[in-house]
């Protein structure tokens, strides 16, 4: 039988909440391990290339959120070639890399300095057990049964994201938001995930997507990092210009690019969510169109925007990632679909980057 | 006299080197004001809004760099919505606030939550001595007569970061690159910066601009900083389609969109160098085409390239960006008048953003 076009991605979007509570529920078991990697730590490192670039620039906002330790997101090729900048701050660091098959050359080479010139210890969240990078890492955390066979990460980055986010709940010390408390936000995640992904085709189906050309991400605070992963997913699986700022940073220039073709898609944060409203009124008043996703939309939200994704279920903004991003995954695949793409085999793309040197 | 199409920006284009040497002597001459704001610090964070957030990027880097003390670029908005997020790492903090104008409500916004709520002490380095945020802040850097007619920035940015490398010299402890040392290699800018900026048109004029319909700007360490204020000057003046990535990041997954109408420009680094070249060769293998921005090419570089902007004279890369960003600008003023756009008046911006909340 014929394959369809993009069947692997499509089947690796529906499936990914199926694996969440074992996420949860491993790297929960993983708690001492975790505790005795991190004592002591005073700044934490994450690092990966491409989707797990991005995914570091959201751990690290996450990790600081809710461990109150200092954290920064950086390429590994950063960490490759200027270790000093982006390592010298002394011993009490951990490297985390995130790297779906622990075989992409630059991350090898990065985790190798650290280790070796900088004697720091190191985790390696990712999807293969048996890698170099994994047995280079003092510890693994490697979610079950996330393998998959397209080239672009859908279900991987969704699991390794979740992965990180239990980290932080097992070493969260912060008062405020107690890590036990972060815990049992993200223990309602699979449920409400499962809703997610069977209501989102409806929403992506009434998006005219053959009448926008240029696709623009939004987010604030916890939702950045899947504003850059959705942008990159548009580029891997459309091959459409996109483009993903903070949300408030839209209006310092970048909107000057609106018009009629452009899609904004804004995932609403509880903290800016009056101020996102405010923007969301701008980019229509300056001719481009709006999807909101959020978790319920209030009436006015309704009202401005083009269109609305509601995840629904109630969770606190720094859990909810994992439940904005498969909407946008999905919005890049039926984008690709309507231009006749098969996003099984990406123009230009390999599984992972090796390289020579 | 009827006003050409730009004028005001290709004025300010052409002119930004000539206070390069009043900023140089300005800013040295705060030496003891800078080394007291600093005396004690463990972490500073350097914060704006739209070119002042790239600018923040480049800055923190920089400020790592040659400092040794941690850093990192965050937009106002973010720590406007998320302080204890960004600011949450005890006293020992300075906040750089970057903004031409002083008036940017997310910058005084910002300010005043560092200063009031988190009792930070804070540093504005911006175009406007008599203004809100400079009034905010516990010591501020002007540089002199860098005012600008027009919206998008252009001299203003140049010599805005070049005031953050001076302060950076001057507080510079790193052994490996003493703050006088690196204070030597800015004081080369101004006669280099001349002869750069005599010399870009030639190159700008050879590349056949209305054959290309999407840009990408690469820069590793020092220059991903310069890479986004590119991307960001390329959509608020050309309206085009523009992307920022660490250069060995465009790798893993953005290449997917490379085909004969992208115009990839690199900002070659010295410690990237032989990976970048490979990645030159590459692109162009894909059907994109190359301009490589660089101190001196070798052979090779202009073998691989389809266009090489030499600047010559020779500075250490973490004194080289404001030589290099003057062609981006350029870049995209051309681009834009070859669409027959008025950069002096940009489509849906202002000189600065005021909100009512």
């Amino acid at each position: 039988m014929e394959k369809k076009k993009g069947e692997h991605t499509l089947r690796e979007i529906e499936t990914q909440q199926e694996i969440w509570s074992d996420v949860i529920s491993k790297v929960e078991n993983r708690k001492e391990d975790l505790q005795s990697l991190f004592d002591g730590i005073e700044r934490v490192v994450f690092t990966g290339c491409g989707s797990n670039y991005y995914m570091s620039l959201g751990a690290a906002m996450h990790f600081q959120q809710i461990t109150g330790i200092q954290a920064c997101g950086i390429p590994a090729s950063e960490l490759l070639l200027y270790p000093d900048v982006v390592l010298g701050m002394g011993e009490r660091q951990v490297v985390v890399s995130l790297c779906r098959s622990g075989e992409t050359t630059e991350v090898v080479n990065a985790m190798h300095i650290a280790g070796s010139s900088y004697g720091l210890k190191s985790l390696y969240i990712g999807c293969s057990k048996q890698s170099t990078v994994s047995n280079m890492c003092t510890l693994s955390l490697v979610p079950p049964d996330v393998q998959e066979k397209s080239v672009v990460t859908t279900r991987s980055h969704t699991a390794m994201f979740l992965a990180v986010q239990v980290m932080c709940g097992l070493l969260g010390m912060n008062e405020k938001f107690p890590g036990d408390t972060y815990l049992r936000e993200l223990r309602k995640l699979p449920p409400i995930g499962r809703k997610v992904i069977s209501g989102f085709h409806e929403t992506v189906e009434r998006i005219p997507l053959n009448e926008y050309s240029h696709f623009v991400f939004l987010g604030s605070g916890p939702f950045y990092g899947i504003a850059c992963e959705s942008m990159l997913k548009m580029k891997e699986m459309a091959l459409m210009p996109s483009d993903a700022f903070h949300s408030l940073e839209f209006r310092h220039g970048p909107k000057s690019i609106l018009e009629r073709a452009v899609l904004v898609t804004l995932f609403l944060s509880d903290t800016g969510s009056d101020l996102e409203c405010d923007l969301i009124q701008e980019v229509k008043e300056l001719g481009g169109s709006v999807v909101t996703v959020c978790e319920k939309a209030q009436e006015h939200v309704w009202r401005s925007s083009n269109f609305v994704f509601e995840t629904q279920g109630s969770v606190n903004e720094w859990a909810r990632s994992v439940l904005y991003l498969p909407f946008t995954q999905m919005l890049a695949l039926r984008k690709a679909l309507t231009r006749d793409i098969d996003v099984d085999a990406p123009r230009n793309l390999t599984y992972y980057v090796r390289l020579e040197r």
